[in-house]
């Protein structure tokens, strides 16, 4: 069972996370999390994905307590017993997508998601587009609202309501969901396996133009979007027994 | 049966619909749209509700004619027996709906939809709506990429898009649907009786600013919109005998 | 406002609606159905149903009290001042539909559904199905495990579990949605004008027989069904002001 | 490349299919189906599904030809130049389901099922189940016309008419999908991992009676149905490169 010496907690900015961190912080000590060897993340689902994606590089576990309003990746919070239930925490590993954007003048941006890649018409005009997956164009031209490519642990998030399927979240597969198809109309997406690497092409871009986002970092104006697995990149999510990113997601199937 | 003395002839900006509008205009004569018997449209459906929305208010019957690249507004293409065609075409009347929207700097715009009144995020922030039907609150906040209240008319359109239902053309409904809806998820959205009016009020429009588009006319960064068909306005589409709206959506239905 | 002198109570067989029907039969006295101003229903929606077809002739109004499991057709159970709530109570008229079906050996059956006719495959073997709307073929085979054609009263029902669309109860149409569609796999199904008579075939009724059902009436075997809206029929089902079917329904489809 | 000397021919009984294998074993020989190297089918899917079925503990690789209705699992015709066709085809392995029922009289049955189990209700009256995964129920009482579990093979079959997701081939997932899901009435069913084991009961078998099939083989009146990948058992599917079945379910996904 790993011992957790040195924990970091970050909170965000409510007063009921913010109290929390400092009650425990006073109770367990503080690291910084660059130092640390386990982050205790005090707030909600946006606060998680946050500091997932700022330490994500550091390869330092993370765990969860919920002191905010949506608690799917999060576990519950309690103050007592820290040490002992980060000691018995189970592990999940998940992998980013990475997205690689060029716009319209020309500039590439690239950014992580933890969730999904989407792209997004950002006036009346509906967007055009054109898919294709490692290389071989597979639809030609799709005109819609949008579409996003989501990981497994995306897949109950914004793919969810825009009608896609829940991975679970062993699955090797990536999820490509369209928004709002206006033609083909009845064209539900695609599972597609974690190795896919997924170019979207944007038609008439200055008619249509288009923004793509990487979880929350948004980027607009943009003509050609690529987005595979980043399968070297590894993100420690940490969970209590029973309570795992596995099991919420396999409940999450049988909820309704 | 009814004789249309007076042709006027509009055309899209292609060579085709071109070339077909001076085919036509030397065949048969050509009026000024405002003083005519008739409008006859040439070019495809973005032509065909264009012109209705021009002329809406002079109550002159519009014959469209399919010289474009999707057709379901429009009737077949021939340059022979003009006369005798437009004298036995039958008659839908439809209505618009009006939308009346507030923006963030109190300035208040209206515009008539004869497909759907719809709104939309413009940024990364999924928008968070408050929706009301004849002044009763039925859904307190919708979190979800955009909303649509939709004619029957316009129901085969980016209604039928976003999941929602075809409507009979002259069912007394409309339909309000719901774009990727992620709280509540599982919304599948509601059929109004078409005495309905509808109010959305946009949540927090600074950090989640919201768009909203009454068929192709835009107003960005709205705060409240108010939606209800105008009974007093009707619109009269001409369609050959055995091709009439109701039937091509009726088609529409049994297609797939 | 009416009086409603002489009350009927029916109650279906659980302990519960039994020990109902006799207090308030003690409390305000007891009719026989056919003799009564208003039949008292208490029970779940089973008994509602049961008691709308068994009375539907009698143009007796039914007023449903909660006594079972599930209470969508029902007002909410109270033993006090029943005379007067009965006389504050609003009326919605709904209409039954008519199947006509024909089975293998040549015999005739009728029935009357307040919810649905549905169509349903009896063995391993998908049903081939041919749909006319008022005699024309709209869908020359559907390869499906059955099909269903629903009043707006019953759209809440087994429609909605199928993927149908719920109705407003005064719409004037009906609902027609396939089950589980094999070929075409993508239709959706139709709404129809409530003046819609709708024909289903049975292709291969050998190999692939079909079983036909109005509301809880089944008959094996069939050839052809013939449904359309008995508008002559008309049941009178009584609500509490505020919590009228129309009011239940708009409140489902808001529902979640 | 393999060279299979020895080719076995078995043709559906249309008389196209028997045709073609009269030619066939006229110019290539025509060894029985237990001693060939290869199987060449010659008929539609359902002739692939049987004969997959028939020789699946043969182990010997089975190579359709389209000779039938529809030809999903099967490669173009063409008479000529078999033997180099063979040697270039690429193979598919893919694993039944096992499914084991017991009845209401105490008899288990036991079938394989290369697409999937289904489940599915005998009469009029709505099946009542409880779902298990891996020993623990994950759904205590579904209302419904029945529920299916498919393999990825058989995930754009009767899966795909229930509103389920196509799986890629190598995907290592079972999809559970509801039919006709009644209370809850959104549950859209549940990805599985492929080493999950699924236990269905019928709950009120008496007043409910269901049925279970594996693929074509049904049991009537189950109380209780298991099903799990049957991974020791290996099927192999030959196709043309380029043609293979991971490519056509990833055109299906791409198709509408």
């Amino acid at each position: 069972m790993p011992q957790f010496r040195n924990i970091a907690f970050v909170a965000s900015e409510t007063e009921e996370a913010e109290t929390a961190r400092r009650d425990l912080a006073a109770r367990y000590g503080s690291a910084a999390p660059e130092e640390a060897d386990i982050i205790v993340a005090l707030g909600g689902d946006g606060l998680m994905l946050q500091t997932m994606h700022r330490y994500l590089r550091n390869r330092i576990p993370i765990y969860g307590m919920n002191r905010g309003s949506v608690g799917f990746l999060l576990n519950d919070y309690h103050a007592d017993d820290l040490p002992k239930r980060l000691a018995r925490a189970e592990t999940t590993v998940i992998h980013p997508l990475c997205m690689t954007a060029h716009d319209r003048d020309g500039v590439k941006h690239e950014a992580l998601a933890i969730n999904e890649v989407s792209l997004f018409r950002q006036i009346y005009q509906a967007a055009k587009l054109r898919i294709s997956v490692d290389g071989k164009v597979r639809m030609d031209e799709l005109i819609c609202d949008g579409i996003l490519l989501s990981t497994p642990a995306g897949s109950t998030a914004y793919n969810l309501s825009a009608h896609g399927p829940i991975l679970p979240i062993n699955a090797p597969l990536l999820v490509l969901t369209p928004i709002s198809p206006f033609r083909p109309r009845r064209w539900r997406g695609a599972l597609l396996p974690n190795t896919a690497k997924v170019t979207i092409e944007v038609l008439e871009p200055e008619k249509r133009p288009v923004s793509a986002v990487a979880d929350n970092t948004e980027f607009r104006d943009v003509i050609t979007v690529e987005s595979a697995e980043e399968s070297d990149i590894e993100i420690f999510m940490m969970f209590d027994p029973g309570h795992t990113l596995a099991e919420r997601i396999i409940s999450e199937q049988f909820g309704y």
